[in-house]
């Protein structure tokens, strides 16, 4: 499991942040914290954190009533990101190597989080992103195995960050992907709305793993989900959530694309915080 | 009880710092976090915020091996108050009211504080303090009460503020005052040796609480220093924490010197974060 007591602060700010934004009364962010707490409390250790995640926005949609604390930052990020898109299908098609160009620009969009961080710059990272390199690179081995897979599963993460995913499955150009999103909210996760809306459903088969924790967690998504997930050639698995959810399975169809955005991540995966990679387990040292 | 849950993040905060500077390893953090969530989760609503700290610091000890994790800063707040000393006493003495002045400084001190926030400036709040009114005032009842006492108490808080305290209680110029230092080291409050290093013995008999809490805390209290407290007219309390331990009480020979530095205290003073205050609960509406 990729956590330790950092989660549990990084946790801490960002809830403080949705009491503030939620205008909870003083009574009411005590119910909470103390919920919050009490969870922490008998739950350490057994839950991965977006476990934790799932279980603390249901705590807060009990006390708030809101089931989606993030719409507007994802509606604000898709729009971002579908601005850019001209630009960057040109930077794309211009470029040598399209496979590559269009699955760092995907990285990229890995930016968009909300939970971690909701300071960030887009098309800044994006700059950055074609720039630089990937601290950890697996992606000609990525390539050749999507050149030969039957299937491929793409496992979605953030709102905004998915239109880059689109530009980078157009360039795939596989004739069975499939994209997978959330059960529904958590965080600023795509669901299929956002697939709809940002125009995943034109590109790619769009499916939803029947659960809401901000990660893919197998064994708790309904059975169609199970049966692509198992059947899949190759899954690309996008961000540090779906990282969470999935490493301990040590699966090697798997490629774990992310921006590895906290130390607790970054430590694991022995880079830089802030570095862009491309990982298969097997191919891991 | 002065305390809700932002009391909590605001000590998340707090320690996630120290455990950074305390350099300590994961496993270490895992631990620590774990404790400070225990604690939360068994002693939420029956602790005082100054009992908190001082559980957590005793844990932080345990861990850390540091009995005293802010004696740097306290010695760079003593000494940075030292420096000020000549320029305040001219201030003072060119004022036409030599004991608001000083109380003035005194309570523009209170902004060193570690705890609540490591980023403040000295000069800038002392040259706001006297210029700025206070947002609830008696210090008038104050000056009345300490003319007819016979034996006034002075509850001191922090490092740096100190000095200030005693150029206040060098003005106050009453015969019997004693100014209270913690029993130990609790954050960055004074104790003994920070009396000794400003002054303050010279200034004022110097007293310990024989408790180490950030607050005053009379039945945890040295039996020498609760003795000193039944009999004492007039007690000057300086400081969010000595306010947080002795609110309850509704002694109305208490004058809570402060400035309201987090939402909370400011919110229960009915006052805006940051403001500078002189109350007597007896005066309060």
């Amino acid at each position: 499991m990729i956590s330790d007591y950092r989660c549990f602060f990084c946790f801490a700010r960002a809830f403080e942040k949705l009491i503030t934004r939620h205008g909870f009364s003083v009574e009411e962010g005590n119910l909470f914290t103390h919920e919050m707490i009490s969870l922490f409390f008998k739950k350490w250790g057994s839950l991965t954190m977006p476990e934790f995640s799932r279980e603390m926005h249901y705590i807060l949609r009990r006390h708030s009533g809101n089931p989606d604390p993030y719409s507007t930052e994802k509606k604000f990020s898709n729009d971002q990101a579908l601005e850019m898109v001209p630009e960057l299908m040109e930077i794309i098609g211009n470029s040598p190597d399209k496979f590559s160009t269009a699955l760092r620009i995907a990285i990229a969009g890995n930016i968009v989080d909300f939970a971690a961080n909701d300071d960030f710059n887009l098309k800044e990272t994006v700059n950055k992103a074609l720039s630089s390199d990937l601290a950890i690179d697996h992606s000609t081995e990525l390539r050749n195995r999507i050149r030969k897979a039957g299937q491929v599963l793409y496992l979605g993460d953030n709102a905004g960050e998915i239109v880059f995913d689109r530009l980078f499955i157009e360039n795939i150009g596989h004739g069975d992907l499939t994209f997978a999103v959330r059960g529904g909210p958590a965080i600023n996760d795509v669901t299929m709305d956002d697939a709809i809306y940002t125009g995943m459903t034109e590109a790619a088969g769009v499916i939803s793993t029947g659960y809401d924790a901000p990660s893919v967690i197998p064994e708790k998504s309904s059975e169609t989900f199970r049966e692509l997930f198992r059947k899949a050639d190759v899954i690309i698995s996008k961000g540090q959530g779906n990282l969470e959810g999935l490493i301990q399975l040590n699966d090697d169809r798997i490629f774990f694309l992310l921006m590895a955005k906290c130390e607790t991540v970054a430590e694991y995966l022995k880079v830089p915080r802030g570095s862009k990679v491309v990982v298969n387990p097997q191919l891991m040292e």
